[in-house]
C-alpha cells in the first residue's frame, strides 16, 4: 500500500502529528486565531480562556448564528474502538459547549464503525457496544440528548451517497495537494468524512446552515477538502462552507504528541482504575529538574510539563488555583512528586464522578443509537 | 478531471469500446471461450447457439452448481437513465436464462441510481420511475419475481460498506493496471461495483456461493478487479471468485460499437414507436453492395451487417429461418430494402408484445423495488 506520510509541514490527520509552533499554522494554512473572536462568545469555557482552542476557520459565521438565534449544527465523530481518552474528551467538550450556546443548535455525532472494522478489525456488533459507552461518555459530559443525531457510518447511506457524488469531481492531484501522497483507502475515507461534515446541510436535515466542526488541528486537511467541496457543490446543494474550531493536540503521558489508544502507557482514558491512574501519572513526563535541589533553585517548567497541561486543559476549572500551581512550580516551591499526586487525586475523583453519571446514561445512549439507526436507515436521498 | 481513456487493448467499461477480434481476448486477457462448455448447459439459448455469449470466466463453477442443484446467484445491474435497448436487453436475457436453469438460482439486480445522478443529473425520484420500467422490462423478458432481489445503489449500505473495506487494500497502481489512468471517481465507482458483485455472498444473503455475472465484455475489467478482491478477502468473508459470461457488444444501428443511449439514431429501445422503428432500421448500416446489380451479382455480406446481427441476436429464434436469410443474402437473392422491412415488422411486433406484457407487470416491478428498499435499508452489516 502506497501510504507515505506527507512531508514538510502538511498536517496529517492519520499520523502521529506534532506541532511545535501553533502560531505558524495561522500563516501557513490560513487558520484564524480564536483569540480575536473571544469577546463574541456569549459564554466562556476553560478551553477558550486557556488557549487550548487556539485556531479556527470561519468561526465568525457560527458565532453570528449563536448571537442571532438562528439555526446551526455542531458536527464531529469518533472511531468506536475504545474508551474516551483526553483527546476524544476534548472534542466532546467542544461539542457540548457549542450545543449549549443556543437552543437552535443541533449536534451530529458520527460513529465511524466502518473505519473501526477496517483499521482495527472490530465487527459492527463489537464496535456498537463500544459506541454505546462513547455516547454515554458525551452525555455524561453534558450533551443534551434531545438535540443530537447519533448515527453509525455503516448505516447512514446519505453520507456514502455524498461521498460518491464528491468522488466525481475529485482528482488525485487535488488529494495529493491536501494530504500528500497517501493510499487510495485514505483518500476514500477522506471523502466519507466530507460526507459526514456536509450531512447536516441536506434537505432532510433542514437544508444549508452554518456548521461548526470541533476537532484536533491535525484534522484540518479534512476541513479544507470539505470546504472546497462545499464550494464546488454549492450550486446543487446550496452548501455553506463549514466552520471549524481546533484544539491543540493533547500530549500523551509520556510526552509524545498526540495521545492515542495505540500507546497504552501514554493514554489516559476515562475508564482507568485509580491504581492505574496513579501509576501512569507518577511516570508522566514533567517539566521538573534533575534533582530536588535544582528544582528548588531554578523552579520547574510548566510549559514543558504534561502534568501541568492536564491540570490546565482537563482537570482544573478554577483559574485561581491553576495560577497558584503555576507560580509555585516556577518558584521552585512545588515538587513534581506532590504535584503528580495532587493531579492523580483530581483525576481519580473526576473519573469516579464521570462514571457515576455515565452509568445512569447508558440506556439513554442505547436509545440514541437505536433512534439514529432508524433515521439513518430511513433513506438515502441527498436531494 | 484526469480521465484519460486507456490505451492499447485495455477494455474500457466506461467508454465507446470497440472489439475487432473477439478471439484475441482469449489469449490477451485469459477469457475462456464459452463454446467448449456448451454441452454442459442443460438448456440452450439463442445467444449461446449463435456465439453471442462468446467468452466467460470460471463458468464451469456455475454450471457445476446448475447441474448439481446447488445454490448460486446471478448478478448484474443497470443505470436507470432510460428505456431498455438491445444492449441492456441482452444482459437481461442472460439473467433470465441463468435464473431459469435451476430453482436454486437467485437474481441480484442493482439499480445504479447514484451513478444516474452523478453522470446524468437524474434525481433519485426521477430515476426511481425509470427503474420501475426497467424492472418491468426484465420481468416481461421472463424473470421470476419470486427469486430476485432488486435494490437501489442509494440504499444498499452493505455494498458501500464492502467498497469501503476494499478501498483499504486497493492502490492506484493496481487500479491503473486494470483500468488505465482514470479519474478518482471512476476508480471509486469500480469499487462500488465490486461491492455489488460480492454482495450475494454475504452472510445476510446466505454466505459464499458461485455467482454468475452476465455483462458486455467491455465490463471485464470490473470482473478482474472483483476476482482479485475476492481472493484478497477470502479469509475474512469466504468469498468465492465470481464467474462471468460475456456477450459481444451490440452494434448501434449506424454501425458503431457499442449501442448507447447517447446516440439517439443509433439506439433501438424497447419503447420505440412503430414509425421510428421503421425509420431507424431503414437507415441502418447493412452489408449490402453499392447497387442492386452488384448485390445480385456478388451477394451481400451478412457478417458486416447490423440488420443481420439484429435478426441473429435479437429477433429471430428460428435457426432455420435465420439460415435461409443468410443464404439468400449471400446468394444475392435478398435485397437490403426488403430485408430491412422484414426486420422492422419483426421488431414492431416484438415491441408491441413486449409492452403488452410489461404493462401488466408494472405493479409487480413497483412491489419488487419497494421490497428491495425494505431489505436494503434493513442494515449495513457485512459480517
Amino acid at each position: 500500500m502506497a501510504d507515505n506520510k506527507p512531508s514538510g509541514s502538511v498536517l496529517d490527520p492519520w499520523g502521529e502529528s506534532s506541532v511545535s509552533d501553533y502560531s505558524r499554522l495561522f500563516e501557513e494554512f490560513g487558520i484564524e486565531p480564536v483569540g480575536t473572536l473571544a469577546d463574541r462568545f456569549p459564554a466562556t469555557h476553560r478551553l477558550l480562556r486557556r488557549g487550548v482552542w487556539f485556531g479556527a476557520r470561519d468561526l465568525g459565521r457560527v458565532l453570528d448564528a449563536v448571537n442571532s438565534g438562528s439555526e446551526y449544527a455542531v458536527m464531529s465523530g469518533i472511531k468506536p474502538t475504545g474508551f474516551y481518552h483526553l483527546g476524544t474528551k476534548t472534542t466532546a467538550e467542544a461539542m457540548v459547549f457549542f450545543q449549549g450556546l443556543s437552543r437552535r443548535a443541533r449536534v451530529f455525532y458520527s460513529i465511524a464503525d466502518v473505519e473501526a472494522y477496517c483499521d482495527n478489525g472490530l465487527k459492527f456488533s463489537e464496535s456498537h457496544e463500544i459506541a454505546v459507552g462513547n455516547v454515554a461518555d458525551i452525555l455524561a459530559l453534558g450533551l443534551d440528548p434531545e438535540r443530537v443525531y447519533v448515527y453509525k457510518q455503516s448505516e447512514e447511506m446519505r453520507v456514502m451517497n455524498l461521498a460518491s457524488v464528491f468522488s466525481k469531481s475529485v482528482t488525485n492531484n487535488m488529494m495529493r495537494a491536501i494530504y500528500g501522497e497517501r493510499s487510495f483507502g485514505l483518500y476514500f475515507s477522506a471523502l466519507v468524512q466530507a460526507g459526514d461534515i456536509l450531512l447536516p446541510q441536506l434537505g432532510f436535515f433542514g437544508g444549508p446552515k452554518p456548521v461548526i466542526v470541533p476537532v484536533g488541528v491535525d484534522q484540518d486537511p479534512h476541513i479544507r477538502l470539505t470546504r472546497d467541496l462545499a464550494r464546488r457543490y454549492r450550486g446543487e446543494f446550496g452548501f455553506i462552507e463549514p466552520s471549524s474550531i481546533y484544539h491543540k493536540l493533547v500530549h500523551s503521558l509520556t510526552g509524545s504528541e498526540k495521545m492515542s489508544k495505540r500507546d497504552p502507557m501514554g493514554v489516559l482514558t476515562l475508564n482507568e482504575s485509580s491504581e492505574l491512574v496513579r501509576r501512569k501519572i507518577s511516570n508522566a513526563l514533567t517539566g521538573g529538574r534533575a534533582t530536588v535541589e535544582e528544582q528548588r533553585r531554578l523552579g520547574g517548567e510548566p510549559d514543558k510539563c504534561v502534568v501541568y497541561e492536564y491540570y490546565r486543559d482537563h482537570f482544573l476549572d478554577d483559574d485561581g488555583r491553576l495560577l497558584k500551581i503555576r507560580e509555585e512550580c516556577i518558584g521552585g516551591r512545588r515538587l513534581c512528586g506532590e504535584c503528580k499526586a495532587e493531579l492523580a487525586d483530581l483525576v481519580v475523583n473526576y473519573i469516579e464522578k464521570h462514571n457515576e453519571k455515565k452509568e445512569g446514561l447508558m440506556d439513554v445512549a442505547r436509545g440514541l443509537l437505536e433512534e439514529g439507526s432508524r433515521v439513518a436507515r430511513s433513506g438515502g436521498s441527498i436531494l
